[in-house]
């Protein structure tokens, strides 16, 4: 899997060789993101894409194929800008239970910012099978170095694996559409620690705590 | 909400009055599933569910208006077996630990034997986002109320609420995608252990453990 590379991947699009060309790039993509989130796949057309987008339809063909090519270019790119932004709200500083929690609250702005990205990615199950795997299973492999480095540092208890990784992903997934793209009403930040609260002590009443 | 009245809402469908008739909307919906499973809504056909389910095609409408139709009751009736099937593997002789380990075990194992309910679920957010919505907010709501169970017993911390049955259910959609759906490979027990663990002491390491 190659997702971390650039933002699309090499079979979906033709990459741009220019500072322009990635720019017609990017607005393409938004503009993708804006008629597939609201049109859904079968609705949507290029033509829409590129009236959005403000582009010749040529622009359109110079870097994608089809619809198709243009809405797996565009789960790559949703998926590698959550790791991004994500990415760029923790950093060694944190301690690992802070990263988790970091880690949630900025996915859960990004949702607020983006609240296409379930209905886009959801698609892909139909869509494009193979992306929405990609999606879930580049996500989970990520969350599982995480615990790997609070295990390696001591701070997460040893022994935890990529089941652990889905439970986590799940955890975060859920609270994004409920707290993320259905309502705005409650603070990431909230939302997040309570996420930490789970992980850092689970939900057992002190009485019942581990021996 | 009213999907714990019957397995099909009011408004999804016509309920069949005999025995006879809950047979035959029994065949149906089992069709139901395996040809929305198989082919997703917008290949699925009125006429392929007859002739899985070997009805003539009047039988349809005797209980269904349109493909719409037997999709929203079919979502209702997956809805309401999963709460069949989870409520029915706990009971008031389990711990609030013991029982939210044998709901997902529980969870794990339907969904290995109906692989089609993600899909079939997913495919509602855009063929029927009200019944997707219901269908999580019901789960959320039973999920919420074993919480409470569980501190009222005193063998969970109180305070929590809605988000933190949010987080579980996420965390057991997941866990269903990936070793349910996707794999066979690990025991459901297993993988019930291994959320029960997180829910039971978090995942800090002793030394981290809450003060």
């Amino acid at each position: 899997m190659s997702v971390g590379k650039s933002a699309v991947g090499q079979n979906a699009a033709k990459r741009p060789r220019t500072a322009r060309g990635q720019q017609t790039m990017r607005k393409l993509l938004d503009a993708a993101e804006a008629e597939f989130g609201e049109r859904g796949f079968h609705d949507a057309s290029i033509s829409g894409i590129t009236r959005r987008a403000g582009t010749a339809l040529g622009s359109f063909y110079t870097y994608f194929d089809t619809k198709d090519d243009v809405f797996r270019a565009l789960v790559r790119d949703m998926s590698e800008r959550v790791r991004k932004t994500v990415g760029s709200s923790v950093g060694p500083g944190l301690s690992a239970f802070e990263t988790e929690e970091a880690a949630l609250a900025s996915f859960l702005n990004f949702a607020r910012d983006h609240k296409e990205i379930y209905r886009i990615i959801d698609e892909a199950e139909f869509v494009d099978p193979a992306s929405y795997r990609e999606h879930y299973e580049t996500t989970a492999t990520r969350i599982t170095a995480r615990l790997q480095a609070g295990m390696d540092k001591g701070e997460f208890r040893t022994g935890m694996e990529e089941a652990h990784a889905w439970a986590l992903m799940g955890m975060n997934v859920f609270l994004g559409l409920r707290y993320g793209v259905w309502s705005d009403d409650r603070p990431a930040k909230e939302l997040a620690a309570i996420a930490r609260s789970i992980l850092e002590q689970g939900i057992a009443a002190d009485s019942h705590s581990q021996a």
